[in-house]
């Protein structure tokens, strides 16, 4: 961490600044210039918060050299995290495929959509039971009974489900669900964030449509505090200037930059990057070739009457059509260090 | 509601989108143009769900003509909404300031604060007892007990307390709460905002980070649908390409965007917009000059050992000068319709 | 484009509308609601300024169906362009590579570059001797004289040669230059995009840092309406609130979209994307499955000296391992329509 | 500035690196701590580029302590620069309204405007005579002839005279314009800025619709090395993720900051920044309170038929209103310093 000093800073806080950061168990290296003076704070910097320091009077500027998250951080860990689901693996070389509808509509319909994913190769089956809303008016989610459908769905083709929870209070529904999935609008509700800590239960983690790569692994490194090591990336676009014709703004750069800083599992999500069904063929395949770890797709049975995002859902056989290109690319696929 | 039709739409499929359209109860304006033809949708089409009627084969766009809030909607409730807390009334011409710490540390800090503030004027008392961090190793809050300390503060100065709810299970805590603040990160908390339309207190809904003025509009009417009519909009800096100088970029227009839209009380925050102290006062004075219905300002006693945000919070002295500079530039702030 | 009224809009004032639209050649279809009435305008819709319209008293709001764009839009022409520089195709199946140094530093640099990356199976050769920088003391290029040691590489490899313009004035010396290259900082310098529509060369022109797709289209329209046909769009990365590990977010996105609306080819220039030479790599792999026409890399034979963008830069061995890996990612990449 | 090594970053690289920054007259202050090495660059490194520094293999990151600017900083300069034109000033505690149409579009229109505008206050006259227009088919301004216009008004009312510039080789026909207008598009075009850091008239330079404080100070940066000190700053709204209600989001933090940081003087465009001409005046009191030196104000006889930005502009009436607020709110403006 580095201390930059104002001009003619007063000599008498400057040493009780000094005295402070050595109690802290810090060295201070010190830079004389003409202009300004700096400090280098050495040693282990994580607990130090780098706003206290900044609104100090004598203090100009504070800047972070080492990362604020630990758990979540390749270089204390420097190996692929595998994350198993139910036998499904992700990370670490293994790719998998999610796929599902929006929302959970009816039995019939899950488990219609269930069997199709996993007949063209689908690993897990996604369906929303409870549903984030602009509108308070549009249709909410089939809530608990959704949960019920998927675990019908479950018990008929043996994917292993993943659906997302709103608030903590949802969790007692959550005992059969494989993966829970914390959305875009969540992905800085600490709360949820520490309670999902404490869940033996993988957690797929999506990245908020303004948020950076790192807040992203704070979130993350909020689950690992609390103990639960089995966090998911998924990056599903960004907000932008850019509103025209797609939703957000895919960023696949992330998927280098977040694998280059952690050693998590990470995935995209193209049907909400782009909220447009045709774009997610070539961002499936681009986003295979960028070196994810998987991808999250939205395939309904009968996209026209989809009581949400019917937009941007595949049908089953957009989706087969899909899954057969994402496999005849993933050997040339990129690989970190190679 | 206008439905644009891809050329060569199929006719029995538009016969049928016809009778669906019909049978909602809405009549239909066709114009038939050379390259394209359109449908206008005429009646109450705020439960027609656009992403349905944009996922349909022959379908090429929607576009909504009219708002798909009701409750927050100016055109429904041409008369400003006037929120009462505890006597101290903010909207329809009533501006009101709320001051005080980022966080709660100590029964003396709170309290010393609360006086100094209620003494150069302000009519509210806010402080942060649980707190939303990004890092999970930073200081989150004194919770229950910051909450009793608030109590305390309002107890001696007669300020109603204003403070954050982070997760609806702290709800029970908030009995003696005058003012429960929806932070930035919680706006699209939809089970949370459900929750709060359920509470008969005024509710004060930050702006999210890379939220719209529509998400905004959107959110209060979660509140509003559930029976709450007592809503405050804070506009508190928007994420932006920009981030070198000031954490966020302070929308000042949104003031007058949202009291033409909506009938509710707009106030701003420039502490956590700009991030910098020094760059408080000109915000607030633009702030209210360009109509806002009152401000929140972090102040604190002693700015360089706050945990959290001092780099951004008023000495009470400078919040003291302020104030003095906002009550000189109110008569000539901007009302609207003059 | 639809035109919406406003509640109780004065109906002569309408009368004149409805006049003034008839006489510009265009049909109305006029659709009465409870809350507004919509007139549809029907016919060639492209000369009316929106704007203008929007500006009329009675009007709340305008909306155009129909695309603003002619001879860059597929509709009107359906079958991919192919450019052809001196032999070289690009578009419509064809995949070219440009490569070479941000910047013309020497003869024996430039010569040295080109002849690693024709090598390696560059289709051009770039070299930047106009150099846009921010700063007004950074190296500005070798104006002219690069212009001529880009020539000489060119005499000794055959590579045509790619570079970029930055004002009208600097036309004279693109005589023997193949393919013009236009600067994401002035993709709307109207003047210069006017000039070069008069120019018998390719126009490669990249997206702005904050320019939609439809403005990039827009700009190639003003090309193609002074004449010339050759334009090559160039996605160069934007401006987001990221900008912490990357210089831009690359929108991979806009190789289909804007394939999709326009004919013209589509190349990606992830080295200005990302601004990091690691992350180069992958984007390039990703980038081309996504289905673009080209790639455009900044490779330097000596990085760590480069007078701009080193950071950025390949070293030839690195470009080499590149190019295998997009070849061998070529046949698997995305076709639209397929 | 500060340089920060990787783990273990070779020896004998390190010494080169050594020895190249002290060839540069730095001297070099060292901390090594247990996760990094930090190089502490003493001296004047105004001239050292970071890129560069950035690109070598040792390097983790390199990081600026002291701004990239130096004539326009007020760390040089600590007192106000104001701008003379023909004896109007601005800057230094001099406001002034520049008012006029959006294009010249014929003398009576134009007269007409600049008597009204005069009449209510205004010290300058305003109008594009070459218009930057997105389509290539939009209405590209009278051009020569609008300049014409131009001087007849000035010698009609004695106004001093702003039209902007698009391109170097239109410059001799601004001999008579008082200040030459940079528009936002062309903030970056480097080499009309050069050119005018070779005139002697004042320049009103636009911040870009993307561009960052620093980018816009080194724009200035640019017209300054060429000799020419009289620029004026004008923000007119960045483009965000939020387009719907206004064109921009007008940053009027950028006000206070730009002065902290820079000795000339800052104006607003509120037509520009909000497109919408009943915003315009709560957001022209809203940028003299936050202490602006002037604004720059669309005003049209008959907004209605303005060939462009029609709904924007003010009616002379409304202008005249908007004055006299402004007026009133100067003496409660913000003052730096007070």
């Amino acid at each position: 961490m580095i201390v930059i000093l104002k001009q003619n800073a007063d000599q008498a806080q400057l040493a009780q600044l000094e005295n402070w950061i050595r109690a802290e168990g810090l060295d201070i290296h010190k830079s004389e210039g003409v202009n300004s003076t700096i400090l280098g704070l050495v040693g282990d910097t994580s607990k130090i918060d780098i706003d206290l320091l900044g609104a100090l009077d004598i203090v100009e500027n504070v800047k972070r050299v080492s990362e604020p998250y630990k758990s979540v951080n390749r270089k204390f860990h420097p190996k692929d995290t595998v994350v198993d689901v139910g036998g499904v693996k992700i990370g670490g070389g293994n790719f998998a495929v999610i796929a599902g509808p929006c929302s959970v509509e009816s039995e019939s319909q899950i488990c219609e959509v269930a069997e199709a994913v996993k007949a063209s190769g689908a690993a897990m089956l996604r369906g929303g039971a409870f549903k984030p809303r602009t509108s308070p008016y549009s249709f909410q989610g089939m809530r608990g009974e959704g949960i019920e459908l998927l675990e019908k769905a479950k018990a008929k083709t043996g994917l292993p489900i993943v659906t997302e929870i709103m608030d903590i209070s949802q969790l007692p529904l959550f005992d059969n669900v494989d993966v829970i999935q914390v959305g875009a609008r969540n992905m800085q509700n600490f709360e949820l964030l520490k309670a999902l800590g404490k869940v033996n239960k993988p957690i797929l983690l999506k990245r908020g449509l303004a948020s950076t790569i790192e807040e992203l692994l704070m979130s993350a490194e909020y689950i690992m505090a609390g103990g639960n090591e089995q966090v998911i990336f998924c990056e599903r676009g960004i907000r932008t200037f850019e509103t025209a014709t797609t939703r957000n703004t895919l960023d696949l750069c992330a998927i280098p930059v977040l694998k280059e800083r952690s050693h998590l599992p990470v995935i995209i999500d193209p049907s909400h990057a782009t909220g447009v069904a045709r774009l997610v063929k070539p961002m499936c395949i681009a986003a295979t070739a960028a070196g994810a770890d998987g991808l999250i797709i939205e395939v309904h049975n009968d996209p026209a009457h989809a009581l949400c995002d019917g937009k941007q859902s595949l049908t089953p056989e957009a989706f087969d059509d899909v899954m057969k290109a994402v496999e005849a690319i993933r050997p040339y696929a990129y690989k970190m260090g190679e």
